[in-house]
């Protein structure tokens, strides 16, 4: 895969592409990271990529231009048959696992960044996709451009050590995942719960399946409403939803 | 407000504290960054931070002890009336723009990275708070971390510039953000609306409210269930919704 982010902002990246999964992945050679300063190519002689909105109000708009250009110049430059150009916004698509696992399929990324008070209009129609990471103001698409490359690129086939390891993460399996303990058995006077020191390994793997099941349960019931419940799973919260009324 | 970050990767840090915003309310005082690597507080030799998992299974669980240390060192340090010591994790609640505005009154943030596969679940007994910034997963909290401290340190008084400028914002009214437009009038064909060249500011801000609920029901009704709406906003989105189904 091959990710290129448009930024007046690049210096903030490579500290960050260059740490731990994301550089490991791209000494793998599963991914190719490019940063466009796209102040590059404003075509004024002062490089300016802002302007005053029409109609008046509080700060700068994002020209079109300079955007236009340098997506231009990269779709140019850069053969790709599966190819997303995408706007980080706040009125974006919300973010999910499933839109990540829908982009690592993808063989070239463009994350286009916006930064301060907003973009001029005219460059969504560049989109093939428009992502909010959440509903909350960031100062511009930087963080959300570095969130969406951690969470894709860690999915690319060959960058976890063991394949196996994100198939029962949070949200893969479309619950909270179970709780996790490590030694000491006993910290603090905190306890790690007998059956985890069991030896049982039907039961503990009961068990984390009944914990992660009450744990979305409890804090996001809202992840249940698409998730497909065994009898038994029904049985289980039936007696939470009573737990919880007495 | 002071900020200390509990982290296996403060080289992750500096250059997105350091840029933009984030540097700027440094220089004015509004916030001071600590980094801190829990590793240095582990209390054996080899300074190990994780261990196996009770139970079996895939992947490394870090260890209460560093991170206990840690926090515990901090807190006896820092003299703070108001302190929130918060988690980042999937399993958190999901992170809004009114928890950003409730964090940015706090005098003391300490923001907890997890790494990897998982911690120790006694670890959440430290937290006063246990936040997830959306339903994907991340290689650790780092980048969590930042967004936090991104959306909180720009509503701190005095960093933005303009005090106004972050209440017209998309979630900060409850809608998403009206349409921006600036220079040129006519970019590649793609042309600016009238109204916004027409200089009539009762007629601009009645536009602009109306593109904001307009765009917010179109991408986001999930947004309006708590928003108030006034019978003639309840008349446009009739419209609206007869339009769609035509």
């Amino acid at each position: 895969m091959r990710i290129d982010v448009l930024t007046l902002f690049p210096e903030m990246f490579p500290n960050v592409l260059g740490t731990s999964i994301l550089e490991r992945a791209r000494e793998r050679k599963a991914v190719e990271y490019h940063l466009v300063n796209f102040r590059e190519y404003s075509d004024d002689k002062h490089r300016t990529v802002d302007d005053y909105p029409y109609g008046g109000g509080a700060g700068m708009v994002l020209k079109p231009q300079p955007i236009y250009d340098a997506v231009a110049d990269i779709t140019n430059k850069v053969a790709a048959e599966r190819r997303r150009v995408i706007l980080l916004c706040p009125q974006g698509e919300p973010y999910t696992q499933k839109k990540a696992e829908e982009l690592a399929k993808e063989e070239h990324l463009i994350l286009i960044c916006g930064h301060y008070e907003g973009f001029d209009e005219r460059i969504r129609h560049l989109a093939t996709d428009e992502i909010s990471i959440g509903d909350y103001v960031l100062t511009g698409g930087e963080l959300a451009a570095m969130v969406i490359i951690d969470s894709v690129v860690r999915l690319l086939p060959g960058v976890l050590g063991n394949e196996a390891s994100h198939v029962e993460e949070s949200f893969s399996t479309g619950l909270l995942e179970h709780p996790h303990y490590t030694r000491p058995a006993d910290f603090r006077g905190m306890k790690v719960p007998e059956v985890l020191l069991s030896g049982n390994h039907k039961k503990i793997e009961e068990w984390r399946k009944k914990e992660a099941l009450k744990r979305t349960f409890l804090r996001r019931p809202d992840l249940l409403k698409d998730y497909p419940l065994t009898d038994e799973e029904k049985k289980w919260i039936g007696e939470w939803e009573k737990e919880g009324k007495t």
